[in-house]
């Protein structure tokens, strides 16, 4: 199923700060891709923790037409810049603090090759005030991906102020090469894109749980049942488009509009206070809480390879 | 892959009270499971018009393993009372007009045998409303689908303030018979749900491409890429459940809600002034225009089709 071709990628080598659940996601597309990957993190229990993602990533990445991640081409090193000496790319995905963030890339752009892709996973701080220690700040690019990422395809690539075009572009184009679909974020807005599309609608979940015009296990039947099928072959705004019918968005912005702008208008308030969280916290219990975690992830992951192949080849 | 049993149904008249798109998608729906359908529409051009739709719907229905909607069950009845005298189900897909509707169901009640399922198609005007003039408004409730019916599970059944709680049921019933997946609405409010969780991420969308954040066609491949894939295969509170890690929704309320309710404060706003709709149309012509209605909503149905099997058989 992948289509992308990883040719300019393969064999070189691909540092991942960080060897959390995001770092090793990405540690196990960039195996898939026949990179060397390097794994740096203090923590003792890295490599063990890195492996069990690898083997829970095997089926979705081989499934999505990858090569099984080969830990042979994958290695630790707990010093940074050591680490970062022969990068190709540095993946960073450590704690989500600015000082964590600004005092590592002031530390490591020296110690990794001049021409070394340097890129954020961070979903929040911002490539500009990550590089305000940084000798030269037009480096840095944040490529935000969506969990789980060896499998959801879009990467956010959000320039800082300083941030070269050629850098962008450099990112962008590392990211297709590994198959991902980057896509770019002109402003550096909190929650960038896609989280907050995911909390706009979110609100309304809870304001209606809450509400109790719907419990949380109907609330996810409708999304799965109607918008999820929806949003997975068309976004918002072709979904309108069609929604006008032959006469297109410009028919929507007649006829249909009026009745989006008197949701708007309507829509429900939601905050996240103790009597909130219970009522949540007991239906979603009482609606998933009798399955594993795992399992539950699991069937997530096939599903989700299965969409994907459903959509690209249908 | 359809899993309904529609014995129930076969052979027995559903009448669809108004032959537009809403209206001739059920007939198609009602057909495949085998019933007699009559369209009951004053339009001269109304057995045109549904039999074209009838055809477009057949290669959805059929792939989604029902038979091919049979014409030989078809008919048509511009008489309202007439149509409905031998109805097992009335479906009212008539224009979105509250006079209208009310004077329907007053003439037909009495029409349509005791037993009659009397079911709205309508996005807005609600049962309580719908049935002022009715001798008897327990009978009557929403069941609103999502576009296009043929295709897409969801039905939202939304009873009034009158309805009783055995008309509720026999609806909830009846959809599934016919292969829907109904979801019950507990409250009458505007929009009912899935309406209002789209119009919510609409609302930053617009606000997003406004501000210049994203092109249109950017921010439909940022939903397509992410936010779909997870939304066909798990509603919001599974997918956060699932995003706290081994710790459920305990994990996404202490982890991440701050961040969510964090994008709350900040969400932007919108309206669909000139401005905006004047940027909003030349973006969709832009990304859109220039593929033929019929063949991106072809296309359409055929990745909804594929994504329904993908995650049914996954």
């Amino acid at each position: 199923m992948a289509s992308h071709n990883n040719e300019s990628v393969k064999g070189k080598r691909a540092v991942v700060i960080g060897g959390g659940v995001i770092g090793s996601s990405w540690a196990a597309l960039f195996l898939a891709n026949g990179m060397q990957v390097t794994v740096s993190d203090p923590d003792p229990d890295v490599e063990t923790k890195v492996k069990a993602v690898l083997k829970d990533a095997t089926p979705s990445l081989t499934e999505l037409g990858y090569n099984a991640p080969d830990a042979a081409n994958l290695s630790f090193e707990a010093d940074n810049s050591k680490a970062s000496s022969s990068a190709y790319v540095i993946q960073e995905c450590g704690p989500e603090r600015e000082d964590f963030k600004k005092d590592l890339w002031a530390k490591i752009e020296g110690a990794a090759p001049k021409d070394a892709l340097l890129l954020s996973s961070s979903s929040g701080i911002t490539a500009t005030k990550q590089s305000t220690s940084m000798h030269d700040p037009g480096r840095l690019v944040i490529g935000h991906p969506v969990n789980p990422p060896y499998l959801i395809p879009l990467v956010e690539v959000v320039p800082g102020e300083k941030t070269t075009k050629a850098q962008t572009e450099a990112a962008m184009t590392f990211y297709k090469s590994v198959g991902k679909t980057p896509v770019l974020v002109h402003k550096e807005l909190q929650g960038f894109v896609a989280n907050r599309l995911q909390s706009a609608l979110f609100k309304e979940c809870v304001y209606l749980v809450v509400q109790g015009v719907m419990t949380v296990a109907d609330l996810d039947q409708v999304v799965t049942e109607s918008l999820g099928i929806r949003w997975a072959t068309g976004g918002p705004f072709l979904s309108f488009h069609l929604s006008g019918g032959p006469g297109g968005f410009a028919a929507f912005l007649q006829h249909l509009a009026p009745g989006v702008e008197s949701n708007w208008k309507n829509a429900g308030d939601a905050t996240f206070d103790d009597k909130t969280k219970k009522l949540l916290l007991d239906q979603v219990a009482r609606a998933y809480g009798h399955t594993p975690y795992d399992q539950l992830s699991g069937t997530r992951d096939t599903k989700e390879v299965a969409v994907i192949g459903a959509v690209s080849e249908a």
